[in-house]
């Protein structure tokens, strides 16, 4: 578990997107973050107040989160040298680089000198068990994409905000590597070993009160053929009550695959259910979440119109119009 | 990959069950094997020339292969003498042991001492890639099972045994211990990280002449909750232009999960085929395997007799009664 709050790391950042980590924090647990910290040529800036490695330690902030992607994939020497520094002041560090912290000899050192502890969130710290499929207390909804990046996450985190709105019980359980920074844990799906995927998803979401949702983060999808193990893992181990179909309209080939196109939402929706009612023989289908973020507003709305019709089933942009209707589907179950 | 022909290593196996590696070896590549070790207290025999160390080398062995499994999870004091004494004498040591060879210090040490090599086959070796999803050629069958632990291995050695018999070019691609030992190489996909599980696949299955066979290995089940994640990945990583239903009849219960029954054989066609089809739309299911080891002759030609009019495919215990209608029905692809 990584302590909180943070201190957000932008570093060099070129521009705004390389800090898509940093903004997701802010975006989604502003309270989790007391500043921004950012070097000189930095292109990016999530909205934070600015901070010194020693404004931040004086505002409480316990971890420094990496909340950039390096440039080539190597932590410089202009970043070495403030990471080491944090150590040094009192900071855990926190990261989902490729590249790993534990990996920087320089940075292990400074920990272990000061009793600080690196986090990889990229690579998993925990054990976990073989999946035995005893149904659990509490209820689950997951997203399921007709592509990979689709928008899954950010489904779950708008349907959790909304819950918490509401004053409901509810978590969002983070699969990736955004999602275990923006809360603080999380299972790392897609660096786990084989064997233990869907007992992974079992420790993620525990038994819980019987009116309490977990969101559980989706990754990849069932007609992507580099993921689609790790989405089943995630099927049979989240034992899901509620399934929302994730969609983004404008793509012309399945991400990274040239020569495979995106199923049709009925089409996902046929493949998904049987699947997951291997382990929730319960589990609907309950609506349809589009990423609309490359469609003008009036595009968007008749786009979402025509899905709602032809599936029957609530659909929306949930970070564009909003989650209550999905909320509303689920309130149901 | 390990060199041939083997020592098969025995031990003090305390029944011909716990040699069943070896027994897979001598049955399915008994050119592959010179002869057997046993220890003192040895309970098992495969039908091999009895043989020490020294006689193994004189008929040309280059690997000893621990054909057994260990009593209690550990290598005993007894055990690691003998392999010692092998590395010494110029053997590398082939294992696929849960317990590492390459943990037990004395071990490396001996190998380092004598530049031989210990194969831990339950852990990959090599960086595999994420699958890109490039139709192959050749053909790939694969054999996908209503629960685990079904039959799948032997349907694909048993296929494979047919086609060589009739000078078709066929290849066995093992994805577990028992098969990798077997034959000398393959890919331990419940050791893989869940990312890079289809390319392992891919890797294990390249193109290959148009007439040429894959029988690759299958593994867990769709409806075997803890595993299916890595069922998925190998229909997508193999893209399978056939596929064979493995059963067995007389389970009560999926393996290890008590709450869960076997689907029908029917169930798991309708689940399979648009599975299969997102990577290969050729795919075909062409025939049924059925494990009837724990049924009598007559009952199991009449239970035979009952799938296969009840599927329409056909259906034989091919490790029991021959593999040639699945392979006629292969041919015919």
């Amino acid at each position: 578990m990584i302590q909180t709050p943070y201190l957000l790391f932008l570093g060099d950042a070129p521009d705004q997107l390389a800090a898509k980590v940093a903004q997701g924090i802010k975006d989604w647990r502003p309270d989790n973050a007391v500043g921004q910290l950012r070097m000189e040529g930095c292109g990016a800036d999530v909205g934070l107040t600015d901070m010194t490695l020693a404004d931040g330690l004086a505002a409480g902030a316990k971890t420094l989160v990496i909340g950039v992607a390096n440039r080539g994939g190597v932590i410089s020497d202009a970043w070495r040298a403030v990471l080491v520094e944090a150590l040094t002041m009192g900071y855990d560090i926190a990261s989902g680089l490729h590249n790993l912290l534990r990996d920087e000899p320089e940075l292990v050192e400074a920990a272990n000198a000061n009793g600080r502890t690196l986090f990889d969130v990229r690579v998993p710290s925990v054990e976990y068990p073989i999946a035995n499929g005893v149904k659990r207390a509490g209820k689950r909804v997951l997203a399921i994409g007709t592509d990979c990046s689709v928008g899954k996450m950010y489904t779950g985190l708008c349907m959790d905000a909304e819950m918490r709105k509401r004053g409901m019980k509810s978590t969002f359980r983070p699969t990736g590597q955004t999602g275990i920074l923006i809360t603080g844990n999380g299972v790392p799906l897609d660096a786990v070993i084989a064997d233990f995927m869907a007992g992974a998803v079992e420790y993620l979401t525990p038994d819980n009160d019987a009116d309490h949702w977990d969101h559980i983060e989706g990754q990849g999808s069932l007609f992507h053929v580099s993921y689609s193990g790790v989405t089943m893992a995630l099927i049979h181990g989240g034992q899901p009550d509620a399934i929302v179909l994730a969609h983004e309209p404008t793509r012309t080939h399945m991400r990274g695959l040239p020569g495979y196109q995106q199923p049709s939402l009925a089409a996902l929706r046929d493949m998904v259910l049987p699947i997951a009612r291997v382990a929730n023989p319960a589990c609907q289908v309950v609506g349809v979440s589009v990423n609309t973020q490359h469609m003008g507003e009036d595009e968007a709305k008749a786009y979402l119109a025509e899905v709602e019709a032809e599936m029957g089933l609530p659909t929306t942009d949930p970070f564009r119009f909003g989650a209550e209707r999905l909320v509303d589907a689920l309130a149901d179950i």
